[in-house]
């Protein structure tokens, strides 16, 4: 059974391609260059494609500066990093990009229509990112009507199917789940920053090294700085 | 009242601009060059901005040979030329692009989020396409709920509003209301092949050229050789 997977680098997308190949599918990666301040998190796309076995990886390239309305579009916007974990989950943040998910899920289905696959794989979570209003399941489950509607696939027989697993899931619990599948967390790339190291202070940052402390575990990625 | 005006250049967008001006709306243009081999529509994209007045327009570049899957990104598949009207109503032709509308209508919405726009304008036609899965209302009728549930606008107030003011209309119902609102004919753009002048016998050109005899008037446009 072939699936895209949507595959940004982070912690994630990674789990969740780890996730796909443990539900026994061939794997194709897609990611995006949309000139994102956090470009660096393409490496870690490109190995963790590498690592997971994907039969194909694209980048996509598109520039999404040109409207901008987005702290991670647009390098004039600070991005945040002193709100509470309670904060982030209350409101929709500045680094949320207008119809980012909306954009990727409609490449990510041009690309399973052409390759003929069933299934497409994304991160999506609602609890620590319930800002996001692309993120929630009410959202992924009407993307799935367009993907049945849509598409030549959807009309003539059966629509390729959202898998979403980790959608209910909390951070630590998704960390969890990419320990045993043996997800390579030193490879993934969470920041919202451009950085060498991640700088540990961003929204991304903190929710993932509070998880990782949650869980009594060490983060083997390398932060400018680590928030106690 | 914002609005954005999906405008690939050719005889239905082109309308769909001077209808969304004739509704009082301050148009923003969206066009894609996703390297289709009619690139040469993005030309009439440009003159039919100008003509209409728009108060920005962009293009926005990606690949959509990537993958392939299509006669109009694939110089390799033939395009269809042999073909009645009526079966070009009943099937899924191979000019099909995988998710194509559901890509630029997601542009579309991110551009129209990003300017708080209220519109989102598109020239689909479920009538001379009723072929393509994407131009149809039930079809558009998903990708609305994705506009309400997919963005900060759309949960947070009203929802960017889909308006496709063609889907019902017959090609030459086209034409007469192209008529009535100015719309300069020899600046638009229909032909799927990418020569000097429109070829005349690709599905695109005929349905086009088939409507303006059925109403005795003269396409301005001109054609290497228009089928009798």
């Amino acid at each position: 059974m072939k699936a895209v997977i949507l595959l940004s680098g982070g912690l994630d997308s990674s789990t969740v391609l780890y996730q796909a190949k443990a539900d026994g599918c061939e794997c194709y990666a897609i990611s995006f260059d949309y000139q994102q301040r956090h470009r660096r998190e393409l490496d870690s796309a490109k190995k963790i494609a590498e690592s997971g076995g994907v039969a194909e990886h694209h980048v996509v390239n598109f520039d999404l500066r040109l409207w901008g309305g987005s702290a991670l579009t647009d390098n004039q916007i600070d991005l945040p990093s002193d709100r509470s974990l309670a904060e982030m989950s209350e409101n929709i943040p500045i680094t949320y990009v207008p119809a980012r998910n909306t954009i990727f899920m409609s490449f990510a289905l041009a690309y399973a229509e052409a390759l003929n696959a069933s299934r497409v794989y994304i991160g999506v979570n609602a609890l620590d990112y319930s800002g996001y209003p692309d993120c929630r399941s009410d959202y992924i489950q009407a993307m799935q009507e367009v993907y049945r509607l849509g598409t030549k696939q959807g009309r003539q027989g059966e629509a390729i199917a959202i898998i979403s697993p980790l959608i209910e899931m909390k951070k630590t619990e998704i960390i969890q789940l990419g320990n045993s599948l043996g997800v390579p967390w030193e490879e993934t790339w969470s920041c919202y920053a451009g950085g060498e190291k991640a700088c540990g202070v961003c929204d991304s940052c903190r929710l993932r090294l509070a998880a990782f402390q949650d869980l009594g575990l060490s983060d083997p990625l390398p932060y400018v700085q680590r928030m106690g």
